[in-house]
């Protein structure tokens, strides 16, 4: 039997289409309060008194937590740097914070309870703007507004562009924008003095129990994080969030509590980095690109959250795809009074990858150069190192591009012939490439229990977010013990019942995860060969495993029957176990990054001039995913990025008025619908079988995000000759940038915009 | 460190005290039902016609089961047969019996709805009396009323007692008793087309699993089955029970649903067999036993549950703890129109110990020697074989019988002087001695988790059913990874998290259970020295592991430290799998049984001769444990164990009239309080190191049990020279022998009772 590479239907579809799924907010737990949030409606204060009385008074009330209730506990936390409260201190940080939280018999209740809450501030200057955040008069958000600061450097970029032909630079922004995932957070908590249990949305449940129990006094075996069903993650469920609160207000209330998030509050919770990056590249006349100088200012929020490694992936991803002697970037991430900004999918790399490929459309358009072929002539081939000392690139970006910008009707041997639209529309093609070095530690953990009717069950503590990890990790374990699929259970986040895993992220499960479910599978196997030699009194190298049976010549036997003769009876099992560490991935792992993963776009867009409004009539992007396991959720993955992508490219952006959050919510902020879907939304698949991970597999999910704002950028410009280097391409931005062209193209002649040579 | 034999406080004690502890009652899942059953009014019928019409009316029923709609589903279960419906099909068989299922939003509702279900039935006479049953003559409870014959037999036994000086024949009735756990049983059932789970207060929940997955057509993988705490079992909750129907229940309803028994229901669902004991026995002049001959009926009601097992261990166990050369046991266990009978602490003993240790009793008087020295003449010796081809005794009864007998002043060497009591009141002392060859298979699996920071996670699927099984099983991990208790944490029955556990019963846990967590934590520990050897650059043979540290020489490494080592960061864990099969099992576990467990004790009652009450102001049990891992919990174990023999001895038993059982709540079925403890309840422990399980230890907790009602017996014929052959020894029954004596020592002169030479 073969199952890798067959689209097998979702396991846990019926469970979702049927509403059995159970989500932490369909959880009930024995004696549970329900848990409100009071919230700062200041974006920058000092917190000068807390009066709860009132609140304590309401009849259902059981408890409030306040700063004034930690006894002792230290409420800071945080994936890097430990500055944030889960419930507010001395001052808060934005519009949103946490202050007070209230337990009671029902949500109602708790709600009514926060209105009770008595809290007197002292409003302090906001600090919005990254820039002038980092110039060192004004306020201060942290002690310093400067949360981290990344970069690389080598060769001579100021040598470099002095010899270079030409020097472009070029400024971009990229907004501000929420997960939307289509569950928020939401926490069970249960606190007693022998330890914790945890029911989360959390993407990293193993991370969240070391950081609950260091804050709450227990050790590793005495907290349990368990995950239900999770509606979405995208990186804003990775690390701690929620948790430490509803775990402190349960141990205040003495009884389990729940929190479910509005959505306003989860944009309140967790977002991502808006950035502002400076590209400054040195090419030659042939479009050879020589050095590459980068500014890059990430606006964190708040607390640092997972910033720092954001500033450092920025700094990676913003060479792009391409060869570079000399380099020279700088990344900071900023504090700011606003919603905390950490992981969203392919951290750090939409905002590099906007910037760093609208540029090279500008260079490719100002040297008269197609902008497949530039891109072609600077991509690092297979085999190159991207950077230096990293593994040699194990994707084939090159045929990638190629296959994407066919599709979309670009091509270098034929000059498109475009058919012209009737006005006010115009069409036009733009591509996007960009390569992630994956952030996968090689670090899981995972048992297989072979049962005694040989079915299987699998235990793998990669959090199900939506992803179909649960489906992909029973088709490897499907195929190593050669069951069928229908045969094999999935155990997934539990840190009580599962063994380690370290997050659910970097596109890192099928591969991570992976490598140790086919490592239990194999370790079962291994036994069952070894009953198998006693069955048959052979040696094992006589027998082989095939379609759920261990056969010797033309002798079989079942694995049901091989461990009743060694349990004597019906009963008993066979356990394997699997681990990737960086010592025990057979040299697959070892060396950074565990895989590369691209991420390819080509959009054919159509621009109503009149009105701004851009349509897709074709989107294509390319997963280059080893071997695609499950090739229709491989597609769903990818599908879902470029969508995501296309979201903030066209439509996204969480919009800040002296630190407050004006829409926090569907009506006010836009993510594509339906509606906004490319007439023809493509995957293009390649399947080298050059995965480190099993059956020379590699992650997706992440790639198909990257090029997505540059790609239909590219392809606006290609359009209408107007180059818009700020985010999303709203039909306003879009229709300003059409108008204000017409104004300068009337006064100036016709001169091409962008390049700044 | 050296946690073997320290008596660490329950590692559920606070959870029990503060009512943290959830039971089956306490779970909430999403959308639960409530469920109630209909129970037939009559102990045998034909089921003429069942009408729910009425009742799904009623607003709030959402569903009501009966045999009308299995759909083709085969209700049919049993341990040993299959022949229980877990719905009443074509008959009832015993009056209890369910006939149907409501289930509801709410238990009132449901409840309600049972009124509205309209039943016909059409009478059939009722099996009362295990003779008669098997005369042929009369009705049946199923197509015969012999359900199971069980045997020994060797050596002439006919021939033997024409040689032997005398032969005692007598005749002894065991009361029909209730197991009277604290919990009566409860499950929550989840049917879905994708597989069941269940949580109940199952005993042995993979056997529960594997009898859901047949019923429901489901594999193995796809049938969970969760115990949480379980407030008593005693053998009452062992095998499938109640779960089939709540799932039948919740398959009809489309949701979950709970039922829990109330506890009238509970003694309609299992209770210990009643038995009728004739044994025969040829005896020397110098008390040396030559033959033993005995029949043996066994109450097993309505239905066969394990009484076939029961009836061959009753047939075992009759003979004692004696040497015999000639042996003749027939065991009938036969049905009758009562509640179905099956397992119950040391099944069958009780009831065989009672007849076999009253009639030595009677020989040693008739004879006029010392009942602790004929004891001890026949008696079997350590590493002899108590049946042939049996595991050689690995305990010391002799031993064990003459600490019991001198606890309470009896003794070969010096006469007892007797300090006369003021009349009415009489004392006296007795003994009884058994020993059980348990029934354990060896088929336990277990998996330590050592996490990053040392502390470790063991996965045993014992059920915690109060017996202490998580703490002594944490102990045995604790020392063999040496690591402090307080940083081992147990999971327990889980059939979708912990490996596989053929059971929890037979004493086995300790020993089974007990190697097999060993045998994980030593996995771990041999992956600790692999780990530490590269640590050290060393073999593994320069290492050893000492108090959660592995030391070379003077230099020294945390388990964490390694475990961060191999993972690269602090991440990570270890996983160890401990099997126990016939094969794995070093040798130790190989002959049937896997040991042996004494049942001695020692008693000095005193009755009042006017209103026939027993005191109990000495009794001693003696266990002979190999190594007592938590010697407070042993003698806890040992304790209840005395108790509940107590019970059947002066108290219990279940009154059945015309079928109806009279008695099925704590007003009218006395079981033992506070108040009827003995002043001094003595556990003697004799610690070999004989046991085949962790330390040298074995198992215990059935022994105690078995000889309480011949120690009180014996005692009370040394009292008052009255011999009663029935239990339970109530102040009614007891008053009326000592009159009927009276009255036959006033016709009949100064005769010695019991023995029928």
């Amino acid at each position: 039997m073969d199952i890798i590479g067959v689209s097998v239907p979702r396991i846990d579809a019926v469970d979702k289409v049927t509403g059995r799924a159970a989500y932490v907010g369909d959880l009930e737990v024995s004696g549970m309060l329900h848990g409100k949030i009071l919230r700062s409606p200041m974006p920058h204060a000092v917190v000068l008194k807390i009066d709860t009385s009132e609140a304590l008074k309401l009849p259902g009330v059981v408890a409030v937590l306040t700063r004034d209730d930690l006894g002792g506990l230290d409420p800071f936390y945080g994936a890097v740097v430990r500055d944030r409260p889960f419930i507010a201190t001395e001052k808060v940080r934005y519009q949103g914070e946490p202050v007070a939280a209230v337990a009671a018999v029902d949500q109602s209740t708790a709600e009514e309870a926060l209105d009770l809450i008595q809290v007197d501030y002292e409003e302090l200057p906001v600090v919005s703007d990254t820039v002038e955040a980092l110039s060192g008069d004004g306020a201060t958000v942290h002690e310093t507004n400067l949360c981290n600061e990344s970069g690389y450097e080598w060769g001579d970029v100021a040598d470099a562009f002095a010899q270079a032909d030409h020097v472009f630079e070029d400024t971009f922004t990229f907004p501000m924008v929420y997960h939307y995932s289509m569950e928020p957070h939401a926490v069970i908590a249960d606190y007693s003095n022998q330890g914790i249990t945890v029911w989360s949305t959390a993407q990293h449940p193993f991370l969240v129990r070391e950081d609950l129990a260091r804050m709450f006094g227990f050790q590793l075996h005495q907290v349990r994080v368990v995950v239900p069903y999770v509606g979405g993650g995208f990186g804003g469920k990775s690390y701690t969030k929620l948790e430490p609160l509803v775990v402190a207000l349960s141990k205040v209330a003495g009884r389990p509590v729940r929190i479910t998030l509005t959505v306003e509050e989860a944009f309140k919770t967790i977002r991502r980095h808006a950035a502002r990056c400076t590209v400054k590249t040195g090419v030659m006349d042939d479009g050879s690109f020589v050095a590459r100088e980068c500014l890059i200012h990430l606006d964190t929020g708040a607390y640092a959250d997972n910033g720092p490694l954001v500033a450092n992936r920025a700094a990676q991803r913003i060479m792009g795809a391409y060869r570079w002697a000399n380099v020279k970037i700088t990344s900071y991430a900023v504090y700011t009074n606003s919603t905390p900004a950490g992981s969203f999918r392919s951290i750090g790399a939409p905002q590099a990858a906007w910037a760093s490929e609208s540029q090279v459309d500008i260079i490719a358009h100002a040297l008269g150069l197609d902008p497949l072929e530039i891109r072609l002539k600077n991509l690092v081939a297979r085999g190159e190192e991207l950077r230096p000392g990293t593994r040699p690139l194990d994707a084939d970006p090159a045929t990638g591009l190629r296959l994407a910008a066919e599709a979309v009707g670009l091509s270098l041997d034929k000059e498109l012939e475009e058919q012209e639209l009737p006005p006010p529309m115009k069409t036009g093609r733009g591509l996007g490439c960009n390569i992630s070095g994956v952030g996968s530690s090689p670090t899981s953990t995972a048992i297989v229990r072979l049962h005694v009717d040989g079915t299987a069950t699998v235990f793998a503590g990669t959090t199900e977010i939506g992803q179909g990890s649960r489906g992909v990790l029973a088709q490897v374990a499907s195929q190593e013990l050669q069951v069928p699929m229908e045969q094999v259970s999935m155990v997934s986040s539990d840190t009580g019942v599962v063994p380690y895993d370290r997050s659910t992220g970097s596109s890192r499960s099928t591969t991570m995860m992976g490598l140790a479910v086919q490592g239990a599978a194999k370790e079962v196997k291994e036994q069952l060969l070894e009953l198998a030699a006693l069955h048959f009194d052979c040696p094992v190298e006589e027998l082989s495993v095939i379609d759920g049976l261990v056969m010797r010549g033309g002798e079989s036997v079942t694995y049901g029957a091989l461990i009743e003769e060694e349990f004597g009876m019906r009963a008993g099992e066979l356990l394997g176990r699997g681990y990737v560490t960086p010592r025990r991935d057979n040299g697959r792992l070892s060396q950074a990054p565990a895989f590369w993963e691209v991420g390819i776009a080509a959009a054919q867009i159509e621009v109503d001039t009149e009105t701004g409004v851009i349509r897709i009539p074709h989107y294509v992007s390319v997963a280059d995913v080893g071997v695609a396991i499950n090739p229709q959720q491989c597609e769903g993955q990818d599908e879902g990025a470029s969508m995501q992508g296309l979201g903030h490219t066209l439509f996204e952006e969480m919009l800040y008025e002296d630190g407050q959050l004006l829409n926090p919510n569907l009506v006010d902020y836009k993510v594509p619908t339906f509606a906004d879907l490319p007439d023809d939304l493509e995957t293009i698949m390649i399947e080298n079988h050059d995965g480190p991970g099993p059956f020379g597999a590699k992650g997706l999910g992440e790639g198909g995000i990257v090029s997505a704002a540059p790609s239909v950028a590219n392809a606006l410009f290609q359009a209408t000759g107007v180059r818009i280097k700020d985010l999303p391409l709203t039909p306003e931005r879009v229709w300003r940038a059409l108008r204000d062209a017409e104004e300068l193209s009337g006064e100036q002649g016709n001169e091409q915009g962008g390049a700044s040579e």
